[in-house]
């Protein structure tokens, strides 16, 4: 019996991709071994590398001129990397900060010795809101323009994407990461960890603008120096293999189901019925205001907070698991990311109605 | 079919294990989800991670005073990690160079500018010794002495631990991890990637001393700050869940069969088993000096290096694979960790003889 797992993440994966991956663990590709076991070195396995990159590319339509790197360290290594290979030392960056995870990005660039410039800073609404286009500047000396598109904790997505000028965009698309079209062209860096749209924990994926390689610190650290791990195929030193492998298997199983366009009108559907079943009712409320809110991480609240535990047991009776809210957010949060069946999100609705009519 | 897979990693896993793992992937622990797909906030998950670290501890036997972390990037983000957290910028530190392992992490160490001083280089007899004990004295004042007890390319083991005094003893214990017996008293800090005796690529795990938790520089990445990493039980960020997982089922095999003295005792009867064999031969020859042969990976010459091709493939037809020689050693590697099997090994011996008897 599968649930519908509501969590976060690490997110509930697709069933078929799951079975797939169950049926060769011990025998992959026919070569008597699993994939966790082959050389990263090995023929099967470089194949299997280049095949999930090159779906990758046809999936989110990649340009030439940007490469794909698969990094270890997730998203927080990132917000490392990120100085490291975009900045000298003492150098300036600007940052929009609409949530937890912009706060964090943040936080590491000062630690790497950047000025950093939060030309907007939603803190003041609780992280409700995003900045509107044309409310900020970007400067045009900053090395880069770092926004996170969707907050997991405050479940905060911007409708739009900002204008940044000739600044290098650097965008954190961990939590909605492939979740409907986009256009690479319009950044200069596109990252993330795969734990919620795309895959395992432990992956990280880059997409970087072939012309921003050359900028790193003497001393980057060799894992994060993209310029090194693009010429060695992300192969520097051993990647983390069976992570890519499911990552694989997942671009597929997004290909195979109509691709970026049907994901996203999918994922569009879901949060909609979802938002309109928690505005429809007094019993519950999402805080976050209507233009920003996100399609990924959908938190709401209970009229009456001493039910919260009750929801909860409740919820978990029905099949529906990890709906609780951040400790900072509290309350509930339902995220429903691509694996996420409307079934499952049907499934919330319903049990949400019946509970408000049985305990509110 | 199962082969015997000779990688020297990612490696061999043991086939009890990969069995569990495929059988529970889509239904973990009545969960109605897989490991996989399960918050690593939530309570299964850090019951299985809290089971990975009470296995280790028991296993390797590691004292009170030390902490035990599951991190990401390999070792060769640890090359990294070990300055920022052991150094400040300029200060000193002493290596032990044995091969082209112990020359990255000496190379990263100059990245992050320490003041690197080689107590002994082994490059002179093309990485085929290791020094020996009273051939070099550790200067007080270095932060720490770093080695490498088995180096994986060149087949080259310490056959004891250095002596370092007061300086605290830093190992990248990445292809000999809990492959015998160890005391982690005599360590300061012990560090490797699961790959080869331990899991899967992409989890680094680390043991080290509490106070050295300390001494980390100011600007050291989020997630390669070991204090940090402790005080978080190793989830500031999302660890690589799965990784863990499957540590922790490698180490319940493990004790299960024997723990770790019964390990160092197959391994050592399978290592000597193999180089009697190459020794018995004229046809067969490995460059190491007696004292210092890994019982990890073992390089092998042919005679005739245009056989090389021929060995190959009639060993991938014996169902005996990734027996190619790293390229900057030529010849052949087997490398036989912990889930090697007496039979892997004892298939590989009769091969090895068929073919010189057939074809020499």
């Amino acid at each position: 019996m599968r649930v519908h797992n509501f969590s976060a993440g690490p997110a509930q994966l697709p069933l078929p991709v799951l079975e797939q991956a169950a049926s060769e663990l011990t025998d992959w590709r026919g070569s008597g071994m699993s994939v966790l076991e082959d050389s990263h070195r090995a023929k099967n396995f470089a194949a299997c590398a280049a095949d999930a990159e090159a779906t990758l590319r046809a999936v989110a339509g990649v340009p030439d001129n940007y490469r794909v790197l698969f990094l270890s360290g997730g998203a927080t290594g990132q917000f490392s990397a990120i100085p490291f290979n975009l900045t000298a030392a003492g150098g300036r960056a600007a940052y929009l900060n609409t949530g937890q995870w912009s706060a964090k990005a943040i936080e590491e660039a000062r630690r790497q010795h950047v000025e950093v410039e939060v030309l907007a800073d939603e803190a003041a609404s609780s992280y409700t809101t995003t900045p509107a286009p044309g409310s900020y500047t970007v400067p045009a000396e900053a090395a880069y323009l770092h926004y996170t598109p969707n907050e997991t904790i405050g479940g905060v997505e911007f409708p739009d994407v900002p204008e940044a000028g000739d600044v290098p965009l650097v965008a954190d698309f961990s939590s909605s990461y492939l979740s409907r079209p986009l256009d690479v062209r319009r950044y200069g860096v596109i990252y993330g960890g795969c734990q919620k749209n795309l895959g395992p924990a432990g992956l990280a994926v880059l997409i970087v603008r072939e012309d921003l390689l050359d900028r790193a610190r003497p001393d980057v650290p060799a894992i994060w120096d993209w310029k090194v791990m693009a010429a060695t195929d992300s192969m520097l030193n051993t990647p983390p293999t069976f992570s890519i492998y499911l990552l694989g298997l997942i671009l597929h199983w997004i290909q195979d189901t109509g691709g970026l366009v049907a994901m996203g009108e999918r994922n569009e559907a879901k949060a909609a019925r979802l938002y309109a079943a928690i505005d429809g009712s007094d019993f519950y409320a999402n805080p976050v205001e209507p233009r920003s809110r996100s399609r990924m991480n959908v938190p709401f609240t209970l009229a009456d907070p001493a039910l919260d535990a009750d929801f909860l047991v409740g919820a978990h009776e029905a099949g529906l698991t990890n709906l609780k809210g951040h400790r900072s957010v509290g309350g509930m949060r339902a995220s429903i990311y691509n694996a996420m069946s409307d079934e499952g999100v049907n499934a919330l609705i319903d049990y949400m109605a019946d509970f408000e009519r049985t305990r509110a």
